[in-house]
């Protein structure tokens, strides 16, 4: 059995609600907020600034590490953040099964070979309604608030892993929940958990 | 149920026969060689010219175009072979259920609700070792002629679709055959094909 489940995810695709419901049909932990948590309790700042800083530093190039919080040895506070989060995902693995939501768990995880690692990504529209009924109207329009954290997310993943965010080719299976509908997406996740 | 599969794949993952399998275990028509043969027929170019442009030109810019062979008008016989194929693939799909491997047919054929549209994906090594064992050693290293081929396709797509090859957003569903296998990738289709 693949023990430890990655669920990478669009914003909005209900990526993290399948994870969740892989977690309860295996029967074992889920990490989202744990993750916040420690890294919050191990580097000092708080749960909010983990939050922001973990997925999807808003500056990744040379002239912003001038502006952004920096730590010690001129790293910054997003490599910081980065360095405590990989190691707190690696523990977690290190436990036993469990399912991990985002965070570059994919690549973090890449060297073990009990890892599943899933992609859920869904179509503008799906994801739009599902932020709207998740988090509200803002003054920013669903479809621009959807694109700036994808810019967000991709420039985070490019800058700690070298990879492109969203290739098929990083994961085992990506599946799209707004053709399969998040419950399928679920199914097909735990019977290869189980199988392989 | 969804009627149309289209299997896009990257050279040496074995998409093309998982394809094969879909088609067998749904009894519908796998369509790969009759496209070739139906875009001979009506273009007069010969079957090893259409297999060889109609995935990956090898030249996808401007200066190239006073290389390649031209047909009328200043259309490029890549360009020809193109519109011909795109008419064949929507013809099929137009006739009822089928299987239609790779030449951009997700793309192609996007604006139909009655497809399912996966991309077969595997790890570098394996995708080595399944093209020596399929198609022989040459003078190139497996490796560079993936790299060669994964390219030539890329730009292909991406000239004809604007939009990047590979990448999950184009697909229902993307799975890795080196890790999955396989038979394990054909009947995940085939029960979304059903289900959906």
């Amino acid at each position: 059995m693949k023990k430890i489940i990655t669920i990478s995810r669009e914003f909005g695709s209900g990526g993290r609600t399948v994870g969740r419901m892989v977690a309860e049909k295996l029967g074992i932990p889920f990490y989202d907020k744990e993750i916040i948590e420690k890294a919050a309790e191990e580097t000092g700042f708080t749960e909010s600034f983990i939050s922001e800083h973990g997925e999807h530093s808003a500056y990744k190039n040379i002239f912003a590490y001038s502006f952004i919080g920096r730590t010690f040895d001129g790293m910054s506070a997003d490599d910081y953040i980065w360095s405590i989060q990989r190691k707190i995902i690696r523990d977690l693995a290190e436990k036993g099964p469990c399912v991990i939501v985002g965070r570059c768990a994919d690549y973090i995880l890449q060297d073990r070979d009990d890892c599943l690692h899933a992609f859920i990504h869904a179509d503008i529209a799906s994801r739009a309604k599902r932020i709207v009924e998740k988090y509200g109207e803002t003054s920013d329009s669903p479809e621009k608030r959807l694109a700036d954290k994808d810019k967000k997310r991709r420039n985070n993943y490019k800058y700690y892993t070298d990879r492109e965010w969203g290739m098929s080719q990083n994961y085992d299976i990506s599946l799209d929940s707004s053709t399969l509908g998040l419950e399928r997406c679920a199914d097909i996740i735990v019977e290869l958990a189980k199988i392989l």
